[in-house]
C-alpha cells in the first residue's frame, strides 16, 4: 500500500523534458519514471497521480501513460492495486539492482555512489580493547537509554574541546547520525512545516525532511565559492516562516564547503530569531584535508532556539560501527531521549566500547584518514583534469567527494550510462530538494586508488556516450554551472 | 514544542476518578497527571487541553485546573509557551527518576520495570569470535542494508524449521525488535486507522501504534484462560476495518498465554479477510518453560494480505545486543528495506557476526536461559504467595513475567508506594491501549533471585500501605479480575 501521494503537477515537475528521442512516448515516459525512483527522487511506495490526471498534466493521451504504468509494472517499478492505484515500488531480488537502492553494491560493481571508507587498522584494535571492558557490563540489561555514561561524558569532552561548553546530559549516543538527524528534525517538523535545506544537499538528510512530511525550503551553497547564500536564508525565514533548518557547515556534502564563523554567527541568528530548530550535522568536521582552520561549532551562536548538533563515528572510523550523537541543551536532549527510545530502545553496548577507545586516538585515527582522503582527492582531480578535461571542479579544502559539474544537463543519462558499464554513480538531481542539479555529478575519493584509477576512464567512456547525444551536445543555458569562466576552480 | 495534543474528553477519561483524598483537588489533579507522565500513558510532549476546557470536562473549577498546571510546570512535568499551550515534560537531570523513563534505574533502586535478563556466558565468546570473522569485511563500506547475507541465510533457515519456509531475501535484519514492529506497522499504519491490539498488551508496541497515529482496538486476552477472544476480533474486524494488528502470540507479554494452532489459523483468516497487515511479535518464542508444544509461526498461516514476523536476540541472548529481524514476503521485505535505510541505514557488522556465532549454540543457549527463567518464576511464584496471598497469578508456561490480579484497582498507588521504598514497578494500565488494567502488576523474573527476594517484601510493604487506604479497601467490582473463583489459577 502507498504511503504517500504526488500530485500531477508535482510528477510533470520532477519528469522535466524528458528525450523525445526514438523511444515511443510511453517508453520515454516509463523510463524517466523508472530513474527517478532508482535515483531516489520519488521514493518507493509514493502514489502516482490517476492516469487521466497524469496524462493532462504532460499533455500526452491516457493510452501513454496507462502503456508506461504498464511497463513499470512488469519491471517491477509500481505496483497497483484495487482502490488503491498505483504506487512506486522496487523490483525483488533477482532483478537489476538500481543505482539508488537499500543494496550493497553487487561485486564486481564499481560504487561511486556512496562515499563511505573502508575500516582503519585501529578499528580492530577498538573493538578488542571494548571486549576486555564488556564483562562488567554484562549483569545489567544492556540497556542504557541514553548511552554508555563514559561515553558520553567523552563526547562532551569532545564538545568542549572544540569551544562548546557540554556536559554528558547533553549528549545523546544514537544509532549513527542519520538517526540523530531524523531525531532531530522530529523536534520541529510536522506535516506541511517548511525546512530549510541547502542545495545542493545530503540526499539522506532531503529524505528525512520529506519523510516527515516537511517542505524543504531549499538556500542554495555557491559551488564556486563555497559560500552559503546568507540573503536567500534571509527571506527564506523571513517569508516561509521555517520550523527547522539542515545544515552540515563543514566540508558541506556534496560541495565540500566550510562556512566561516561570521556566516555562522550571522545564521545562527537568523534561526533563533525566526524559532527555527538548526539541525547541524558534523559528520564531516574532523576532515580538514588541507590547512584550514575549521571554525567554532555552529551551536556556539545558538540564542534560545534549540539547537541539534549531530556527529557520528563512520567518517572518521567506519560505517559498520553504527554509533553517532547529537548534542543540545539538557531539557531538548532528554525529549529526544524518549522519543528515540521508542523506535530502537537504545545502541549496542560494545559498539559504545569502542568508539570509546576510538576517540582515545581521534589524533592518529584523523591522522590516518586524511591522509588517505588527500592521497585519494589528488589522484581522483588528476585523473579527472587528464580524462575528462570538460568538467569543471573545485578543489575541497575537506570531506570526501568532489562536486562535478557538466557542461550539460545530463547527469541523469551519465548515471544511467556508467550502470551499464558497471559503475554505480548518483546523479546531482538526487542532491536536489527540487529535482534540479541535472549539470552536477558527485564523485567521492573514499574508495581505493586502483577502483579510482578503473573507474574514471568507465566513466569517461559513458561520459562520450552521453556527450554525443542531441541532449549531450546542447549546452547548459541557465541551470548548467557556470564555472568555465573561472580558471581558478577548474582543475 | 508539543508534538501532538490529547483533547479534554480523552484526559478526563484517563484521569478516571482520583482520590477525593485529604490532598486539595489542585494537588491530586496534579498528582494524577504526572503518574500519567511517568508510567507513560501520557507520553511527553503532547499538549494538554486548554484549562477551560479541562475545568469544564472534568467539573471543577478553571482555578483548580490553573494550580494544579503550575504544580505540574514547578515539578518539570510540563512546560508552556506563549502561543504554544502546555504541554508534558519530564523533569531534566538532577531530579527524581519517574517510574517509567527512557533511564536505567539508579544505583540502589530494584527494577522490576522491565523484563530484560542478564547475558548469558555464551555472549562474550560470541563477540570474540565475531571478532575473528572481522576483518574480512573491514575493506568495505560496513552498510548491508538488509543485513549481511550469511545472517539472513541462517534467519530464514530458522524459520524453515519451525515450520515457516523462507528465503534469505525475504528477511531483513533490524535494529532491534521494536524498529521491526515500528516498520511493519509503517507499512499499513497511517494517522487515524485502526489497529488490532491486545488487551493488555506490550506497551511499547502499544506506543508504536499511537506513535503512528493509529488508534487501537484492543482484543482481549483472558489471563486466567490464556485465550485470545476471537469473537472481539471477529467483530474488531468487521466494525472498524482495522488496516494491521499488532500480535504476541507466543508466551503473550504480560499474560505469557500461547495461542493453540487452531486459534492461529482462524486470526490469520480473519485478518488476511479484512486485509489486515499482521505484524507478529515473536520475541518470547523460544523461552517455553514447561513441556509445551509451540504452535507453527503464525505466518505459516498467512494469506495474501502480508504477515511481518518479528525476533530478536534481546531475550535468549542479551538487549544490550541491538540485533533484530523481521520476516515477510520477498516484495514487503524489500519494501521495508527501504524504509529501514532511510532511519538508520544498517545494523552494525560486529552485532550481526556475534548474533550468527550465537544461532549456532541456540540449544545451549535456550536450555540457559530457560533453567534460568524457570527458576526465577518458581522462585517469585513461592514469594508472592507466601507475602501477597491476596494477589490472584496464574501459572505461565513460558516467558518471563508474571500478570499478577490485585484485589483492588490500586496498581498505580501501587506503583507510588513501591517507588517511595526505591523498587521500580509498571503499573497494569501501562499495558492497556485506554488506561484500564489498574487491579493489574507486571512482575518479571528476570532479575537474579537475590533481587526478588529483597524486593517481594518491599512491595509487600507498598501494598500494605495501599490496601490500608480507602481505594485499597474497597473491592473490586467490575473491571478487577476475577480469578478468586477459581483455585486452579491461584498460586
Amino acid at each position: 500500500m502507498p504511503t504517500r501521494r504526488i500530485g500531477p503537477r508535482e510528477l510533470t515537475r520532477l519528469l522535466g523534458a524528458w528525450p523525445s528521442a526514438s523511444a515511443p512516448a510511453y517508453a520515454a515516459l516509463a523510463g524517466r519514471i523508472r530513474l527517478l525512483v532508482l535515483d531516489g527522487r520519488l521514493p518507493v511506495g509514493v502514489r502516482l497521480p490517476p492516469e487521466r490526471e497524469l496524462a493532462a498534466s504532460l499533455g500526452v493521451s491516457r493510452t501513454t501513460v496507462s502503456a508506461a504504468f504498464d511497463v513499470l509494472r512488469d519491471g517491477g517499478h509500481a505496483v497497483s492495486r484495487q482502490g488503491s492505484g498505483t504506487w512506486t515500488s522496487l523490483p525483488t531480488a533477482g532483478a537489476p539492482v538500481p543505482t539508488w537502492a537499500p543494496e550493497p553494491a553487487p561485486d564486481g560493481v564499481l560504487d561511486l555512489a556512496h562515499a563511505a571508507p573502508s575500516a582503519p587498522p585501529h578499528l580492530h584494535a577498538a573493538y578488542s580493547a571494548a571486549l576486555e571492558d564488556l564483562p562488567r557490563h554484562l549483569p545489567g540489561t544492556g540497556y542504557d537509554y541514553r548511552g554508555l555514561p563514559a561515553l558520553r561524558a567523552r563526547l562532551a569532552a569532545r564538545f568542549t574541546e572544540r569551544g562548546l561548553a557540554t556536559t554528558a546530559e547533553q549528549v545523546l549516543v544514537t544509532s549513527g547520525a542519520l538517526q540523530a538527524v531524523r531525531l532531530g528534525l522530529t523536534l520541529a517538523v510536522g506535516a506541511g512545516d517548511r525546512v530549510v535545506v541547502e542545495q545542493p544537499g545530503y540526499p539522506n538528510g532531503l529524505d528525512v525532511v520529506t519523510d516527515l512530511g516537511g517542505r524543504p525550503v531549499p538556500v542554495p551553497v555557491d559551488p564556486r565559492s563555497g559560500s552559503w547564500d546568507v540573503d536567500s536564508l534571509v527571506a527564506a525565514t523571513r517569508q516561509t516562516r521555517p520550523t527547522a533548518a539542515y545544515l552540515v557547515p563543514e566540508f558541506q556534502n556534496p560541495t565540500g564547503s566550510l562556512m566561516p564563523a561570521p556566516v555562522r554567527q550571522l545564521v545562527a541568528a537568523l534561526l533563533d530569531r525566526s524559532g527555527t530548530v538548526a539541525v547541524v550535522d558534523e559528520t564531516l568536521v574532523e576532515l580538514a584535508l588541507d590547512d584550514v582552520v575549521t571554525p567554532p561549532p555552529l551551536a556556539t551562536f545558538a540564542g534560545r532556539t534549540p539547537v541539534v548538533t549531530v556527529g557520528s563515528a563512520s567518517k572518521i572510523a567506519w560505517g559498520g560501527l553504527r554509533v553517532g550523537w547529537l548534542r543540545s541543551d539538557a531539557t531538548t536532549v532528554s525529549r529526544l531521549a524518549a522519543l528515540r527510545s521508542r523506535q530502537d530502545l537504545a545502541s549496542p553496548v560494545l559498539e559504545q566500547l569502542a568508539l570509546l577507545h576510538l576517540l582515545d586516538r581521534l589524533d592518529d585515527l584523523r591522522e590516518h584518514r586524511v591522509g588517505e582522503l588527500r592521497r585519494g582527492r589528488d589522484l581522483l582531480l588528476g585523473l579527472l583534469a587528464d580524462q575528462l578535461p570538460d568538467w569543471t571542479v573545485r578543489t575541497p579544502a575537506g570531506g570526501q567527494v568532489l562536486w562535478c559539474g557538466l557542461p550539460t544537463p545530463t547527469s541523469g543519462a551519465l548515471a544511467q550510462a556508467t550502470a551499464d558499464l558497471g559503475v554505480r554513480l548518483t546523479p546531482g538531481s538526487r542532491f536536489a530538494a527540487d529535482g534540479g542539479l541535472e549539470s552536477w555529478v558527485r564523485l567521492p575519493y573514499t574508495l581505493p586508488p586502483d577502483v579510482l584509477e578503473q573507474a574514471v576512464p568507465l566513466v569517461a567512456r559513458a561520459w562520450a556516450a552521453v556527450a554525443g547525444t542531441p541532449a549531450g551536445r546542447r549546452r547548459a543555458s541557465t541551470r548548467g554551472p557556470s564555472l568555465d569562466d573561472d580558471a581558478a576552480y577548474v582543475v
